[in-house]
């Protein structure tokens, strides 16, 4: 068996982390993929519901058609196990629920930021943990999440807003900021699940996993510049 | 030329009707079939967002990336016509945004008995104008809407929330019924765009268009019927 390894995003190879003993089990992690693209999926629904114009609501349309279909072949992937996708999902849902009040924001904007960061973050995340867990449907779901679905029609979507409105760059890099602690929550939750007895210790294990971490702010960092949100 | 004609629905033939002359342009007829696609996956959006179970979100979102999946069709006919979409939607914006403010409903399920019956009445008549104007488009775009997207899936989900809540069933048949009139009138807007100078004058219009209104009707009470809503 291969020893499945954090694939290294940074230049940096301090990174590079065995990421095996913090694996979730693949059903669980299924559930809790397909449950965190659902709640992805909501957010562009309402998102798409509070923009204003029929231009913004067709661009979010796309988006938001795409992170369904990846939700899809989630779920897809859990029924080809003969496991009930709603079983699996539930346990994710109270915390999702608490995310997601955290996560609207005062604006559509500020909600089309958290569909772009989130999926971001997340997106990368559960695509480590499905390097991890490795096999055909670890293999499919890592090249699946890979793909960071609408991202690319979100990111133009937001420069859009920003170019119309330059006001909204102080508030919309302070949401940004706001939203990362909440969606590490979001993501170290999935390592949780990790309950397996021969398991380092939880100082240890903070320890390992942090690098994933580092780099999981890195790219949200990436992500911010790149719409010109450092300030 | 074929002269197109309204397809029969009922078994008398007295519902077909020479549509010809209340046929709409192309081009208007793509924006405002897309334009009203778009606003029933926004109100499957709302849905999206406001079901209350992980397991009806997952529901809703199988027929909502339908829907938006037939929308995306009607919006690439219209790029593939070299036209800009959201110019050819925007004059049917306001119309739709007064429809979405009278068929919201007071509940998750409200909502999505406006998205099943809205979707079906709306669907079946854009099919048959789709199918007036004729051509490669009008055929392909008759064939796509004939699809019915997501109509399974809603009847479902609307069955099961009846199922599991019997004392629904005299509020939605009173929702259902609301919704006739205001989703006729949308439907009626889109003959409102012919404006050829041969029409016939309005008083013959309205007899001879009537057949159409009372098949929709009719296809709408089947849907109706299907759930148990005609007490």
């Amino acid at each position: 068996m291969e020893i499945p390894r954090l694939k290294a995003r940074g230049e940096s190879s301090a990174t590079k982390v065995d990421f095996a003993e913090y694996t979730p089990e693949l059903l669980p992690f299924l559930g809790q993929a397909a449950a965190v693209h659902l709640e992805v999926a909501e957010n562009l629904a309402r998102a798409l519901a509070a923009a204003p114009s029929l231009e913004t609501k067709q661009g979010i349309s796309y988006a938001a058609s795409q992170v369904l279909a990846t939700q899809h072949k989630l779920v897809a992937e859990i029924r080809a196990l003969h496991a009930d996708p709603d079983a699996l999902m539930r346990p994710f849902a109270e915390a999702l629920e608490r995310y997601r009040t955290l996560a609207t924001g005062s604006d559509w904007r500020e909600l089309l930021l958290t569909c772009y960061l989130s999926a971001g973050m997340l997106g990368d995340f559960f695509e480590q943990l499905a390097r991890g867990i490795g096999g055909d449907v670890g293999k499919r779901v890592a090249t699946l999440l890979a793909a960071d679905a609408g991202a690319e029609e979100l990111r133009q979507l937001l420069q859009s807003a920003i170019n119309a409105d330059p006001q909204l760059t102080s508030s919309l890099a302070m949401w940004g900021r706001r939203l990362v602690g909440d969606t590490l929550l979001v993501a170290r939750s999935a390592l949780a699940n990790v309950d397996s007895p021969g398991s380092a210790a939880h100082h240890a294990a903070e320890a390992n996993i942090e690098p994933v971490f580092t780099e999981l702010i890195a790219a949200h960092t990436r992500r911010m510049d790149g719409l010109g949100l450092t300030a």
